[in-house]
């Protein structure tokens, strides 16, 4: 349907680099980004997938996309972790858009024992219902016995005190700190990320991010964690400084809330 | 199977602010996040769903969850915006690491015209089958004839150069530089996004978000990018900073390397 003559392609010189199955082979290294090992390589390592932090997110019906999708990203990274999308019911579960949909890959009976277990966050609809959700709740007190951290980004946390598992000081989404102090009692800390006891719970959708590598150390070491941040070249470089509910003024404040609730299906 | 009363829920409170079908509708409120509004009330006004921006992210087998995932939560609160997921076929489309899957929504063939085109990057694997992907050069080619701005993270920039539609200048993954200058001839400008034409390309992986927030004020204007910036309460601090390759040492990329090559499937 296109004339490939028409659009400069370069192919003569790149084929001329891959020619065939033994250059595809070693275009890794022409791409910088080397070709995944062969399973059989790692399966007898401590490092090998499966051998490193199980760790479960949880999705549920108007979730925010990036809420699991920043930390899975950096937590998948660690070696040897596995990362599973764990809902209610096995299959896609949609955004609070309706944009994009991501696959739980197990329900919530097959997640199985897990060292983390991460909350995202949600539109005022989706956050309320997974509250009222005996079985995310019950989910998730189980789950809690077990962990060694139990996390959450957004108003993930208002879940986790809904299911009774926050203690004395997290953080939220900034437009929800009043409704988290005065539901659940507790102190909220305007950090991107607050650590109290095996509870860590991270400010509002991009800020799951700053909490996954935070998190990444504890489960391995800094020097890891700095490799995970260089591997997802995650030297944030935001076009403006308006990312602060504590240096907004109300009318920016309004606007955001604003697109969030036209924004939201 | 998990006896509630062991977990202080503070039910008793909540309930008691959100006692039933008129406290939800105001609950909105009480937890900060306004409730989705009536289609009603949007549909007659150029602000409504479908009125703004049509933007097309594309999915491929191997790709980065955070690549289209991160610049997605950015563009869906942009007024009227609508973000697709589209691949070569509809269905759910696993990353690199096989740990997560979203959902395509749309064929190639059903894209329809778009306004911006997002291409993610992936690991070796993914990058490289797409590049020799007929059907997916071919969609590009022609969206890019429509587009008001064709746009990529990470190694998807290799991907629009072999669909000829880089120009003289780009960047993509810190460690692919060498090999999009050498097969591409194009310069590599060691910055998040860089801005040829109507060709945005974004660095790697987490660059994303900072390119979709240039990207949204060029699609409306500063101040609802602001807006946006705080909806997603953009304020990074990562714990760490080792984002930046020109900063990291030969031990640190390594392991970044290596830690990537371990966790794709």
């Amino acid at each position: 349907m296109t004339n490939a003559n028409e659009y400069p392609t370069h192919a003569t010189t790149r084929r001329a680099a891959l020619g065939g199955a033994v250059a595809l082979a070693s275009a890794g290294l022409a791409l910088g980004i080397p070709a995944a090992a062969n399973a059989a390589d790692t399966a007898d390592t401590a490092e090998g997938a499966g051998h490193g932090p199980r760790i479960g997110i949880l999705l549920y019906d108007g979730f925010s996309l990036l809420d699991p999708t920043g930390p899975a990203e950096v937590l998948s990274r660690l070696p040897g972790a596995t990362v599973t999308m764990i809902a209610e019911r096995r299959g896609p579960v949609r955004t609070d858009t309706g944009d994009a949909a991501v696959m739980a890959d197990r329900s919530l009976a097959e997640a199985g024992r897990l060292d983390v277990v991460l909350v995202p966050g949600a539109g005022n609809r989706g956050t309320l219902a997974a509250m009222e959700n005996p079985a995310i709740l019950g989910f998730l007190r189980k789950a809690h016995r077990h962990t060694r951290w139990t996390t959450s980004v957004c108003t993930g946390s208002l879940i986790l005190g809904a299911a009774g598992l926050l203690r004395e000081r997290a953080t939220t989404y900034w437009a929800s700190k009043d409704y988290l102090e005065s539901t659940f009692g507790v102190t909220y800390v305007p950090e991107r990320y607050v650590h109290d006891g095996k509870v860590i719970t991270a400010a509002g959708v991009s800020a799951g991010i700053d909490m996954a590598l935070y998190l990444a150390a504890r489960l391995t070491d800094e020097t890891t964690a700095r490799a995970v941040q260089l591997a997802v070249e995650y030297d944030p470089h935001p076009p403006f400084d308006s990312g602060n509910a504590a240096q907004a003024g109300p009318e920016l404040k309004a606007l955001a809330l604003r697109l969030l609730e036209e924004s939201q299906r």
